[in-house]
């Protein structure tokens, strides 16, 4: 067998790829297998498996399922290259942000409890045209959930680490946050965004607003999330811990709605990452130069 | 007191607008006050008081808090300009369509359920991304919802009565819903959309596909749709009748989100009403065109 195999989950393997292998979840392949792997795609969240990393002597690429690279950063062997999926899900992600927004202002989530009752509950409703949306991040994710909201008539406003062109820098983030109607979490999860949503960060934003998390649980220090409910309203996508156990606060807590961390999981992901997967094997196979590399080698 | 005057319902007079006078609902002012009034807007839906306008000898403009004028053209003046509310309220229901398709497709509602037992249960959601979507009505509100589509992906065909640039004429809406993965419904209540959406058009949609409906409830036949599910799944802004009691089959109806004919009813009317009689007044008095003109001076 030549030493560039190729490894990856079954649903993410492409079609007619030469030298390359599928596995299902929770099989782990044998070593022996694992030693003559050279391109690797780790499973998707629910079967996370970096580990097997160090059981590949040959590894030279880590293609990621995913954008947010995190969990991954420990188990990556010195020398090897490490690229996300960037453009594989971000559309997914900014679909579910504007859904579960409007989701909240318009009460989709009430009518759809109400629905096991039979209960016809007419509200008014909160419209997005003319809100004020921040969005903290503006890599792909953030882009992408921006261009989503204009068209919905939302004045988006960008933040990024740094200025640049139609994005704030991260020093004007505390007056940016004080005239929000919502406030989005986009940014990967790195030294500086965990646990940057604190109590100070929620006491800026005005009474009313809404937090929305589709990036990292840990963005958020639960706790202080959980003294500012109901004065502030939130949308999560991702929690801490995950799964978020049944018996937690968060769930009952009011104006609160949690979806199972969906952002980036949808029919689309499998098509776009096999695409993905394909174009990163050949690249390296031909010795070019690989896209989407969070850690060179 | 100058011969300019302003006079608008309260809850729609823009603040810190000079010359100008708020009516409280039922309120009838003094004719010597209703004679110097240039700019006039009539009350919303509750409390109609176009016949003020034979009082107004100076009146120059009528600005309508709605989008139907009908009612207001027998009173108006010989050389008034009658201007309507177009923009204000198409948008809302554009939201809640968008909001409701996302909610439906990537398991908005569910996860809404489930938080009340605390459970967290992922599964891969569908993407707007490449979809179908049949918007069947081009008026002001299927326009706003083909715009709010667009840039999330979706593959938009308009369908109007008659074919025009960019919209199918309805001879081919059979052929068009064949192939859609979602069909909206927002025309208006007519002779010819009474009951259109019956046995044979529910037939033509494909498995899996999605029909949403924020024109009218009749524009449906409920027995028709309810044979037709779970094989096409319905998001339902509007039901026949409504209140839906609440032992009605659809609530409990596999693959049906229900929602309180919340489509048009959010706080942005009289935020954008205010926006644009603000913008109204300022563009009349510096002697420039109005916008929104229906009958022109």
């Amino acid at each position: 067998m030549s030493a560039e195999l190729v490894l990856a989950p079954e649903f993410l393997l492409p079609e007619n790829l030469p030298d390359s292998l599928g596995y299902a979840p929770g099989e782990v392949p044998e070593e022996r297998m694992l030693a003559e792997v050279g391109f690797f795609v780790p499973d998707y969240i629910d079967s996370p498996n970096p580990e097997w990393m160090r059981l590949m002597p040959r590894l030279q690429v880590v293609q990621l399922p995913t954008v947010g690279f995190d969990a991954a950063l420990p188990h990556l062997p010195e020398g090897v290259t490490l690229c996300n999926a960037a453009g594989v899900h971000e559309q997914s992600t900014a679909e579910l942000t504007v859904g579960t927004i409007i989701a909240r202002w318009r009460g989709i989530d009430r009518a759809a409890r109400n629905m096991a009752d039979g209960r016809w509950d007419h509200r008014r409703g909160r419209s997005l045209q003319g809100a004020v949306v921040v969005i903290v991040g503006a890599g792909g994710v953030g882009s992408r959930i921006g261009d989503a909201l204009r068209p919905l008539g939302c004045r988006v406003e960008m933040v990024g680490r740094s200025a640049r062109k139609g994005v704030w820098g991260a020093e004007r983030l505390p007056e940016l946050i004080a005239s929000a109607d919502v406030v989005v979490l986009a940014v990967p999860l790195t030294k500086e965004t965990e646990g940057m949503v604190d109590a100070a960060f929620l006491e800026r934003m005005p009474d009313g607003s809404l937090l929305v998390n589709v990036a990292r649980g840990t963005v958020v220090i639960t706790d202080d999330l959980l003294d500012a409910l109901p004065r502030i309203e939130a949308v999560l996508d991702v929690v801490e811990p995950e799964p978020l156990p049944s018996d937690h606060p968060l769930w009952s807590a009011p104006g609160v709605l949690i979806t199972p961390h969906i952002g980036g999981d949808t029919d689309a992901f499998p098509r776009l990452a096999r695409e993905l997967i394909d174009r990163q094997v050949r690249t390296w196979r031909a010795g070019a130069a690989l896209s989407n590399v969070v850690v060179g080698p």
